[in-house]
């Protein structure tokens, strides 16, 4: 099933399964926002650029809809619970007879140690689609040729299917000691990163193309920072610096290996807009029908909270540190993590405001092979 | 989606998850002796029954297939690689164009709170298809019209929706208060129990019946018993009532409730082959294209074993009784349960081959719409 090589190297780093207090169900409200803010573009999207005289689908077909990188809910369920209320209403516009109804059915997808048994059991109990869960990496094929005609992918395209190997090779330029994150300021480290990042979105593209039917739709939400702006110079970039230097605090206590710390690194990029741009139109079978940059505002969330943020960083990351440094010292560095925050007054409202890191969304559309044929 | 009250209604009894010493996937050694003994009837009925020339079926289509009850593997993996290799093959004896090949969609399922997290880590990484999981019960609809071609379900239909009412309504003439099984031997609760299944059958078919294409074929495995012989007599019988009797003993020293006793029942039911055949002519939606009865012998496991039994009993039964009774008095349950096993010397090889359950095999093919149409 497609890229042998990819399949073994993509690594999974889930976020916090259940519904607990630390669970990403309890602690995703920043990725939430960004669905709100969506929600229209993805309904202009449908209404616009979704076309039932164009698209490969069979009378009394059934659409449908797969979220790749969907976690555990409840975010996942809104944002397809969107997708299909905007689908039907177009549908109802353009439909021949009218009688005819569209059935659903969303693939759920997700890493194969995702939390899938919270999210089968929080399903809505009032849905109208069919539903069913993908386990494995999105770096892969997941689903058959021209079965799917709407995509999703919010929050999961940065996720790279694994460090680059140059970062954690002490003999490369490219070694990454003194971080655990991409931050833009040393341009081997950056290059290596954003090599991973080009490779796995031509993966994922190609993939995608071959599962989506001709006229699909694929709509990909993504955090990118803005031209010129390093990570570092970021508020998300200043965190994730925070972070690493609780762990290089946890090494000098003697309580985690220092070499273990500089093999740690996240593997995770944010893009520039025009990176992104170049790699699409590079891989050339989708049309850009949207493009369009936006930061999200969570609400109530516009004052900095040091523990609120410790607990969306936890339920993101856990899984990953755990993985690299044992549970040993877990509670102990998201502890010194939440007091490091406060004692640095570490983020203004100022800060916030001037964030940096912003969302950029964008729908695609699989060019119909029939139509580019006949435009050869 | 389906039937709602049968949504609502439907109760789930997951096997006991995980890959532990007392798990479903450590502990199903039995139905594994099942699907070895019904190996190569799957592999004759797909030789024999499914063509390609009146299956419904796109050139370059997914083969989809769904394993219904399939618990947490291994058996469903063994099932279903079953299938796609003698689909493969009648398919490379039917196909028109030699450069064609299947790809085949695999959907497992079971309820909800199934244990789907190690079925998707336990899948097999060489599998040639794309994996699915679909949580829900097989009592209501669980796919879009006309996508699957291949539904397989083994031991699982004997699981009946429900616990039918009158069994557990201490003013019903089939108020089952001295036992936890439908033994057979009270008239009125039989009758309750065998109304049950049949209900649940006829949801079960009218809901397959519009999830499969025409031409598709549906193999069901299920325990029975021979015409005449009752629940009581035989050795599964025997073993269930002693389990009942071990709950009795706990009420009687006063650890659960009396009353929690009486009204616990196992939701199983083993009807006859007359019954079943009865109910699949009378749906009408599916012709009978094989039906054998067989009893599966299982390697090593000639003589009986106290420990072995209470093992698989648990696997299968201990989420069950833990709903009903909680979990404090478990272990103990269990102890009893196997101490009473050896202390009445309970199955004798001699009982163990005068076992009298057996089971049945069925193969059934979707009625072709327009084929029916022409003959009607």
């Amino acid at each position: 099933m497609g890229d042998e090589e990819t399949k073994i190297l993509a690594k999974s780093h889930p976020m916090v399964g259940g519904d607990g207090a630390r669970s990403y169900a309890k602690n995703s409200s920043y990725q939430r926002a960004v669905m709100n803010a969506t929600k229209e573009m993805v309904e202009d999207a449908i209404a616009d650029k979704l076309d039932f005289k164009t698209l490969e689908i069979e009378a009394s077909k059934t659409f449908q809809i797969a979220d790749l990188g969907c976690s555990t809910g409840p975010n996942t369920f809104i944002a397809v619970q969107n997708i299909i209320e905007a689908v039907e209403q177009k549908y109802l516009i353009q439909r021949q007879n009218p009688n005819s109804a569209l059935e659903f059915q969303v693939f759920f997808n997700d890493h194969n140690d995702n939390d899938f048994n919270t999210l089968f059991k929080t399903l809505p109990p009032e849905r109208k689609y069919f539903a069913t869960g993908v386990p494995g990496s999105f770096y892969s094929r997941l689903f058959p040729e021209k079965t799917l005609h709407f995509i999703h992918s919010s929050y999961s395209l940065h996720w790279l299917s694994r460090v680059p190997e140059e970062i954690v090779d002490s003999k490369s330029p490219a070694w990454n000691k003194s971080s655990i994150q991409c931050t833009g300021l040393v341009k081997e480290v950056t290059e290596a990163y954003a090599a991973q990042f080009n490779n796995d979105m031509e993966s994922f593209l190609n993939a995608r193309a071959q599962e989506l039917v001709g006229g699909g739709l694929m709509v990909i939400v993504i955090s990118i920072l803005p031209n010129g702006i390093p990570m570092a110079k970021t508020a998300e970039g200043k965190i994730y610096d925070l972070l690493g230097s609780c762990l290089i605090d946890l090494a000098k206590m003697g309580l985690i290996d220092e070499e273990k710390v500089d093999s740690f690194n996240f593997p995770l990029y944010y893009p520039t807009c025009e990176e992104i741009e170049a790699i699409i139109r590079r891989n050339g079978l989708f049309s850009i029908e949207r493009m369009k940059i936006f930061a999200p505002v969570v609400p109530g969330e516009m004052t900095f909270s040091a523990e609120r943020s410790t607990a969306q960083i936890r339920a993101v990351f856990e899984g990953l540190i755990e993985e690299h440094f044992g549970h040993e010292f877990i509670d102990q560095l998201f502890i010194n993590f939440t007091r490091k925050q406060l004692a640095e007054n570490f983020l203004k409202s100022d800060d916030l405001k001037n964030h940096n890191k912003i969302d950029l969304f964008i729908a695609l559309k699989r060019i119909n092979t029939i139509d580019s044929y006949w435009s050869m």
